[in-house]
Parts: structure tokens; C-alpha cells; sequence
């Protein structure tokens, strides 16, 4: 395995660099999920770009099948996607079925790209009219190229495979050749180019790629994209970004954008963009996000809603969306240092991003609401009531794919001589810090338990910070069995010196069950609470209680008890409560008769919400009414 | 004028007969709006059909004008609502302008209908390539010949003028022509067509536009029309009306077809109708409908939602399904005889169908949400955060033009000697009553206020029969002064000879303002209360309240004033409670600290939920947080 064989690299104005070396998963939930999704959920991803089009409108560019062309405009990213996610688990081992559809595919795109660097099927297809370049609001031409950029610099970092990468940057130099200059007004629709140039210039060093994305990220904002269905806020293009200090439009479009920017800010040190992403952040995580860290309140236009417009069963907190968010605080990380980038980025990987996959790793959520009502009917796959099988709007099973098969690029930082754990979870991590080399073993099942044992293999006696979740209102530290007591700074315990040959710290996060409720302005949760623990958003789920979920009310005095049951994100919890029978008018008199009289004390029973929807299909809620 | 000048006539099978006779509007409310809509709206909505292309995209098929084709393809149809409205004014009193225009259009849409009676200028005009029948799903073609023959109905019933019921009658042949035989399996997209027809029918005597209805009701289901955008449900054709108990899909769509299926079990007497939709009616009135009469919970699809999903913040409510709901109450009504259609038609027309228009008569919403949060964002005139004078999709106005200009028809109904009286409003009502001509004076400023004085002008000893409606505890009725002890009867209060001449009765509804509650399964309002005086729901404007309406809490144990001001649909009323401040976070553990801290008690001063946004913009909200 080649080092620093991750996503992002270092960056110029960057206070935090990634780890300039290797994060082997071990055996804890992040490695049984990376797993999972080499062994099941890209094989499955593989055969669905077969069996949905996706490879041949690819393979019809070269005479290789008569196969009209399928699926989205952006069907292409589909297939670059899934290249990526294989690119690096190359990188963690060879496999032949990965290998085969690594190397067809990555000769197929090399095939059928044009001799300008053009490489988007749907736009170089026979049996499709659309002229290329001109339909930038919602073409998604650049973001294919995009995607493609991704894969390449994929296949550079796991695989040391320049191949891609010559495909890729003869299409970002058409993109830089026809946009990067001062005289296109164009940007894309659908952002996502612009931090895959980012990325490019970083391996490449060539300043043309950071400019061109930069240009995209200064252009927008000037209406030019048209107000298409939905306005110009749904493109990010009512307004110029550095104006702009709340989330609005369409989610993933809003969070990629912000992704790219915060990049441009790591390699410009542009403060004009970091003050408005962090006014931006601010206002996403403490007006418009999810529990689950989910996103988007809207189904029409997928999109960011009012502040405080956080209904739970029309969240569309789309998969991608919780994607796009770590995208987003891992870059704000790097640009700060601050740990509640890293305690978001929990919330969202553990919850609405882990929910977007089943239990078997072969089906999948595009929204994850947080209530189900119990006669819930899908007649769309946007509002699908079960995980499905793929999506003709296939962009969130492929982005999981890659997602987790790059996880262990977002676990660690380094800040000068200091190592930051930002994410927890068992793993072997080799780098360098300031020249020195650092070995550690970390071992811990969290998520599901709050012990984590840190050794340290090798190390010249640097600083081990490590990052105190939000949410933890007790931890205990010790090193070599003795107890410290350092006081947590910012979300931070930085222990100095800790980073020496021999040593073990175990850290223990208190991780009791902890009841919540909302800020009062969000109504469609009054008069409810959730149940959290650690990370992990807890929900009820009808096949796990006898009454009905949406008739039961939770006694928050009453004892909640922690571990009837395991689950794959942790122990089952069952909290005490009422159920409200009567069937009652829809509206009656404040004082009216009783019809909801509440009948005896029932256990609830709770499971992690990304577990939900696997067994038996029935009514599901994260935020229960209080008795 | 000409007598039975009324949307509906009288049934084979309904228990209820329209009043067969004349009833004017007095002064009262409904007068008020009857005549502000002759005087503003119906001449704005002229200007607009001229302004928007619908009268050019008629002119140009005859070589008037060369303006290309404008609007959705549907703009045919606004032209026949506001013809239609415009039949019923001159029916009440000729005016040049809409003589004019009444003239005009009859004659325009004569010179453009094809040989063949085909009428649709989305279809006829060169510059649009759609051929004809051919996209039943959205083409829209027999909804707009459905508002062709209900403008035809009109101005045969207003004003004895069958020149334009020559042109629909051409249209409804050709339909009957096309689609009535047994062999063809064609029904409309959006239903409309089948309560013009059975309407037709009535009018003509002809059996066949009745067939046609009945056709078109009976095929629907079968999935002909395919799945569109949102599945087979959103056209109410994923399963037959006969076999369905719930509403679902589009809800102007589901409320027209059950309009027009009613309409076919009235002429019909089909019980397997009347039973299904009994079960309809019953789902939407109590599981799905808004306090204000809206329906509609969805914006993607504009549908109904899932039992008890009723945000108030993205409440959809078209304008046009209050409307819809409307319709479909006064023929259950007639179907049935029951009061609690009354009840439903009164809370529509005075909630969600009276908030479509301003109080000038010139802007108009097209949702109808319960609450606007302080900084919404309208990017898109479906979710306007002020009335706008007119749509792209402009089908809410003229729609309110048709109805305020035939209100009357709704008002009253017969059943053997009994004469009902199902609304309350100033008017004066002569009528014949198995023979013997009844003449009534009714003076009222309900719903203002809840004192109705009935003079009995002439009579013959028939009853007359009250409606009490539901929401109504306490009320007293006197004839000529003498107090009576008459049970209210399943929502009806008969009081026999009551048709006497010379007999006055009062009516005293008790309208005290009441504090209501949602049923516990409606999430979005949980915790919540709203104030509701007589049929008027109230709200809480910005403009009326120093406190943010979003911070602020009722206490419903404190007095509740009435007729602090007066608007134009009732008195000002202002409750007491709190104000919540701090920020708060988010997501917070139900123990942390006390950020919501209540602080003194303020008053909170409401008005008529259908008065709001006529002053300063800014938040609303029917339901109040109670403290």
C-alpha cells in the first residue's frame, strides 16, 4: 500500500494536515463496515451499472453493444463512483472481480473519450440530442467530470495507476481550456468539480486546476444558471457565496459547494470564504440539520427548508447529503482544527449515513426520515418505505461505496508534533509527525462502548489530542494505568508526550443513554425526546414493541435501561412509558372528553436508527411525545 | 332573473333537492364577497387572460394575433372559469364590461371550435407539436372541456343563453363520440369532466354525457394512465374509487373525481358509490384534513399525505381544493342529507377558501400553509409568503371567481316540505316547496356574528330545518319571541310550520372562542392549540404582535377576550402566555439548563386566519405552543 492513500491531502493554509500515512482498519464497527462493503456492496453496485445501463451506454460509444441509453444525464458518475470505491479497496487488497472491473473500466473510459479530453456518454450518444456545454443548470457534465477527476486521484493514491489519471486530466484540461478563463461566465449546475479539482491540483500541483475551481466558486452567485423549477436558491446561485451566511437550496448541491470552497479557502487562505462557510456551518448545525445529522427538510426540491423547518416525516435527509456533510466538516476540520467538525461528522456517518445501507449491505435508503408512519404507502422511490435494490436516481448507493471504502482517511489529523484522533474506531495507524515516525494501535469497539485503549508501538514523544464528543458529559483518561486529569480544551484532551514507544492510554467515554429535546422552535418535535447514546440516534420501531409506536408516550422519569439486546451500532435500550388509546376527533375542545386516556406503563423498545427497517417493514420514530 | 340559476339541479337519487327558486345575496358577508368579486376580482382575472396569453392563445388559431402560445397547457380552462363567473354576475345585473367580455368569448370560442367540436388551443395552435389524445395523463384535454360545458351550464341557468352550451355540447358529443363506447378505455387525467357532464346531462336530458361520466368513473384505476412523475396513486388510478377507503394522490384531482362520482351516484343511485365514498369523505374529515378546511399535506405532488401527517408549515391547502372539498360536500350533502357536510363546506369557505384571495379582491394565494416561519424565502409561487396577483399556473383564481359569483346555489336545499338552511348568510330565498311557493328573508352577520333572523314572507306550514353546526355547544331559537325546546337532530333543528307567513325565527348560535386540540397522532402541532370563534380559525400574526409569534406560548387557563377590533371576517381576539427566550441549542439533554426561560405574560392578539398577510409581512401561525 502506497502512503497517504487518502481522499484529501496536505493543504497549503490548512491548520490540520491528514495523516501522511496508512490507517489499516481492524476490527471494529468502521472495518466490518469497509468490509461489508467490499465483499457485498460493491459487487452489487458493479452488477447494477451492468444490468441498469450504466456500462453500456459507455460501451456503446465503441460499437460494443446497440443498447439504447439508460438512466439519468448523469449516469456516467455512477460508473466513476463505483471505479473510485474499487480503486481503493485495491488499495487494501488485491481481489479478481475488483481488479477485472477496475481495469475494463478504466480502459472502456480510455476508449471512449474524445480526442479533446470530452468524456460524458450522455452527451456523446448518437441516440441523445442535447448538445455538450450548453446546458449547464442541469446537464451535469462538469459534475461527471468531477466524479471522474475523484476516481483518478483514487487510483494514483491506493494503486499508484497513472492510467486514470490521463483520462481525467485530459477532460479537467478541456475544462480548464474552455471555463478556466477570465472570460467564461460558466459554472456548473451541480457542484462537485470543485473540489475534485482541488484534489487534482494537489497531486498534480498544477495551479490551473485550483483555479479554475476557484473561478467556479467566485462566478456563482450571479444568476447565470437560470431560475430553473425551482429558483435560483436551489442552485446556490441567488446570491454570491461569500454573501451568503445560511444553507439553503437544494442540500447536496448546497454541502458539495461548500466542500469545494472550504478547499479553495485550504489552498488560498481566501479568509472572505471561511468567514461565510463558518456563518454557513453555524447555521446549518444549529438551525436546519437533523438529529441523525441529516439535511434537507424538503422533498419537492431535496432541499434545505426554513430555519427550524425539521419535520420527521418528510425528512429527506438524502444519503448523499449526510456524505456531502463529512465532506464538508473534514474540510472545515483541516481549515480550523475545531472538534465539533469532527463531533458532525460522527453524527451524520453513525446515523443518516449509515442508515442509507442495509444490514446485508445490498439495499438501500435515498431518504432517511426520522418517522415512519404506520400506513406509510411508497408510490415513489424518493419516499421509499423499505431500502431498495438500486435507484434510477443512482447516486447514493455508489457514494456509500466510496464512503466507506476511503473511511480511514478521515479518522486522524496532525497539527505540527500533534496527533488529533478525530474518530474512534479499532484500527493500526502509521505516519510521520514533524520527521518522526508514530505507530498506534487503537482498539476499541466504539461506537458500541465508550472504551477506547490507545497504544503507542512507536513515537518520540509527541502529543496524543484527543477529540471529547459534544455529547460526553463524563470521561476518564489514564496512561499506563495511571489517571490523568487534563482538562478538556475545546473538545480537545491533548496529552503531551503521550506519543512514546510503550505507552497506552485508555481513554473511557461515559456513554449512558441521554434523553433530548429540541429547540423550541422546532414544532414539528414539540412535546418529544429522543433517546441518544454516545453518537448513536435511538429510535422506536414497530416490530420491536407490542403497541402501536404512534400511540405510546415515554415517562422520561422513569429508568432507561441500556443493553436488552445487542445490534450491529450497539445495545438495544427500553425505555418506560403510556399508550394513548381512543380513536378521538382529529380536533376537539381543549377541555373535551378524555379519549385519550392513557392505559397502564409499557416497555419501549429502542434500537440505533441506522438499524431500523432491516426486519420486519412496520412504523418507525426517532422523537417520541412525552407522557 | 331566471329561476334555478344554480351549479347544481335537482337528482334522480339525491335526498336533497337544490333549491328550486332564486336566492339573492343581502348584505352580509357572503354578499360583501359576492360583490367584491364582481367589482375587483373578475375584472382583474379578464385583465389577466389578456395580459397572460389564455385569450391570445385562442385569438391566434383564427389569425387574430401572432403572439406564440403562453402558459401551461391548460390556459384554456382559466378562460372558462372566468366566462363561467362571469355568466353568473350577469345574472345577477348586466355590466358593459363583462358584458363585453361575456360576449366576446362566447363568440371566440365559436369561431375556433373545429368541425368535429374539438376545442382546445393547446392542441390546435401550430406552434405546439402535441398531437391530440394522445397524453391523457397530462394533456388535460377533458378538464378543459369539462369547464367548457360547466361555462355553458352557466349562462343557459344565469342568463337563458344557449349559444355557448352549442359550442360545449359539440365538445361533449365528440368525447362521447370518442371515448363513450364500451370499447374505449380512456378517462381523464385530472377529473373534472365527469361532474360537467352529469351536470350536461341534467341540463339537456341526455343520457349519454351521463354514460360517459359513469364510463369514466368506472375504467379509473386500471393504471391506464401510467405512474408519470409519482406513481399511479397521485392520479387516483392505482386501484378503482369502488374499492378504495382512503384519499390519495393529487388532491384537486381526488376531490373533483369524487365530485363528479358523486354526482353519478345521484343520478345513478349506485350504492357501491356512495359507500366508498362514504369511507373516502370519512378518512379525509378525520384523519386527513387541515383545521381549516385545507387538504393537501405534500408539496411535491400537491396530495394528500399519510393518516395524520398535517404540518402547518408546509400545509399545501390549494386554494382549489378547498374548493374541490366544497363541491364534494354539497353533493354528499345532497346525497345524504346530513349536516356534517354543512359543516366541512362552512370551514372551507370561511378558512382556506377565503384566504385564497386578498381583502382587496386582486392577489391571491395558491397554497394555503398554517403557518410562515419568520424568514421564509418564497423562491417559488407555490410556496408564496404573500398573495401574488396571478400564477403561471393560474387555476386558484378564476376558480374563486366562479365560486363567490354562484355562492348562493350552496346555501339552502330541499327535502319534501322541509326547507334547509345549511348556511347562514344575509339573503333573501323564494322558493316553491312541493308546490307551494315559500318566501324567507334572512338577516345575519354570521358568521361575524351567531344571531340569524329568518322572516317568513310567505309559506304554507312547511318546516324549515336549522343547522347546527358541530362546532356550536349552547344555542337558543325563538319563534316570534317564544323560546323553543326543538332537540338538534343529527346537526339538524326542525321546526315544523315554522313556514309560516309572517313567522320570524331566531336563531342564537353561541360563539364563544374555543380552544381546540389536535388528535394525538398529528405530529406537527403536537403541544399545540388553536382558537377557533363560531366556523372562523384564528392565528397569530407578526404585524399584530410585538413578541416573535415563534417564541411566544399560550396559557389556555387565562381569559381569552373577544372583539379587541374587528376585521372584516369577525373580531380581534387576544389571549394571554408567555414569551420564550434564549437560544438554545438545537439538540439539548431534556436536564440542561433552563435556556427556554418564560419570561412575563404578554398578550397575544389573533385574527381570522383568512385575514392574514393583508399588512406587513411576516410570520403566522394557527398553532400556538401552549405554555
Amino acid at each position: 500500500m502506497t502512503s497517504t492513500a487518502h481522499p484529501t491531502a496536505v493543504s497549503r493554509h490548512g491548520v490540520i494536515a491528514p495523516v501522511d500515512g496508512e490507517i489499516v482498519l481492524g476490527e471494529g464497527l468502521l472495518g466490518r463496515w469497509q468490509r461489508r462493503n467490499r465483499r457485498v456492496t460493491i459487487p452489487h453496485g458493479i452488477e447494477r451499472l451492468e444490468t441498469e445501463g450504466a456500462l453500456d451506454n459507455l460501451r456503446g460509444l465503441i460499437g460494443e453493444t446497440d443498447a439504447p441509453f439508460r438512466g439519468p444525464v448523469f449516469a456516467d458518475s455512477d460508473v466513476h463512483k463505483v471505479l473510485e470505491a474499487v480503486a481503493w479497496e485495491l488499495g487494501h487488497g488485491e481481489d479478481p472481480a475488483l481488479r477485472r472491473f477496475y481495469e475494463d473500466t478504466v480502459a472502456l473510459l480510455a476508449a471512449v473519450q474524445d480526442e479533446d479530453g470530452y468524456l460524458d456518454s450522455a452527451f456523446q450518444r448518437a441516440d441523445r440530442v442535447q448538445r455538450r456545454w450548453t446546458d449547464f443548470a442541469a446537464g451535469h457534465e462538469l459534475y461527471c467530470t468531477g466524479h471522474l477527476i475523484q476516481a483518478a486521484v483514487a487510483s494514483v493514491r491506493a494503486l499508484g495507476d497513472d492510467r486514470l489519471l490521463a483520462a481525467a486530466t485530459r477532460a479537467a484540461d478541456l475544462v480548464v481550456r474552455l471555463f478556466g478563463g477570465p472570460e467564461s461566465p460558466a459554472y456548473p449546475g451541480h457542484p462537485e468539480i470543485e473540489y475534485a479539482l482541488v484534489e487534482l491540483y494537489r497531486l498534480t500541483g498544477r495551479a490551473e486546476y485550483l483555479d479554475t475551481a476557484k473561478a467556479f466558486i467566485d462566478r456563482r452567485g450571479s444568476g447565470w444558471l437560470g431560475r430553473g423549477a425551482f429558483g435560483a436558491a436551489y442552485f446556490q446561485d441567488d446570491a454570491p457565496l461569500r454573501e451568503t451566511t445560511v444553507m439553503r437550496g437544494h442540500a447536496v448541491r448546497a454541502l458539495y459547494l461548500n466542500s469545494g470552497a472550504t478547499d479553495v479557502f485550504l489552498e488560498t487562505g481566501d479568509d472572505t470564504l471561511l468567514r461565510a462557510l463558518t456563518s454557513q456551518w453555524d447555521d446549518m448545525a444549529t438551525r436546519r440539520s437533523y438529529l441523525t445529522g441529516g439535511t434537507g427538510s424538503r422533498h419537492r426540491d431535496e432541499a434545505f427548508g426554513d430555519a427550524y423547518e425539521l419535520p420527521s416525516d418528510r425528512a429527506y435527509a438524502e444519503t448523499c447529503a449526510g456524505i456531502g456533510a463529512m465532506h464538508w466538516a473534514w474540510r472545515m476540520y483541516q481549515a480550523t482544527g475545531k472538534a465539533r467538525f469532527g463531533d458532525f461528522f460522527e453524527t451524520a456517518l453513525y446515523n443518516v449515513v449509515a442508515d442509507g445501507v442495509s444490514e446485508d449491505g445490498a439495499a438501500f435508503f435515498y431518504s432517511n426520515p426520522l418517522q415512519l408512519r404506520p400506513d406509510h404507502v411508497s408510490v415513489q422511490e424518493e419516499a421509499a418505505a423499505r431500502r431498495l435494490g438500486w435507484y434510477f436516481c443512482a447516486c447514493c448507493p455508489p457514494n456509500l461505496m466510496r464512503t466507506f471504502a476511503s473511511i480511514e482517511g478521515y479518522l486522524a489529523g496532525t497539527r505540527g508534533a500533534e496527533l488529533q484522533l478525530l474518530q474512534y474506531t479499532a484500527s493500526h495507524i502509521e505516519t510521520r509527525l514533524v520527521g518522526e515516525r508514530v505507530v498506534l494501535d487503537v482498539d476499541t469497539e466504539y461506537p458500541l462502548d465508550g472504551r477506547i485503549r490507545i497504544t503507542v508501538v512507536e513515537g518520540g514523544g509527541g502529543t496524543l489530542a484527543l477529540r471529547i464528543p459534544s455529547w460526553c458529559v463524563s470521561h476518564e483518561v489514564t496512561i499506563d494505568g495511571r489517571p490523568l486529569d487534563v482538562p478538556v480544551d475545546a473538545g480537545w484532551l491533548r496529552l503531551d508526550g503521550a506519543l512514546t514507544a510503550g505507552s497506552v492510554v485508555v481513554l473511557e467515554l461515559g456513554m449512558p443513554a441521554r434523553v433530548l429535546t429540541a429547540h423550541r422552535r422546532v414544532d414539528a418535535v414539540r412535546g418529544c425526546v429522543a433517546v441518544r447514546r454516545g453518537p448513536i440516534v435511538y429510535c422506536l420501531e414497530q416490530g420491536d414493541n407490542a403497541s402501536d409506536v404512534d400511540d405510546v408516550a415515554v415517562d422520561p422519569s422513569l429508568p432507561i435501561v441500556v443493553g436488552d439486546g445487542m445490534t450491529p451500532l450497539g445495545p438495544a435500550i427500553t425505555a418506560r412509558g403510556g399508550v394513548r388509546r381512543g380513536d378521538g376527533a382529529l380536533y376537539s375542545t381543549l377541555t373535551g372528553e378524555a379519549c385519550d386516556e392513557s392505559v397502564g406503563t409499557v416497555e419501549l423498545r429502542m434500537r440505533p436508527y441506522a438499524t431500523w427497517g432491516n426486519g420486519r417493514p412496520g412504523a418507525m420514530r426517532v422523537w417520541v411525545p412525552v407522557s
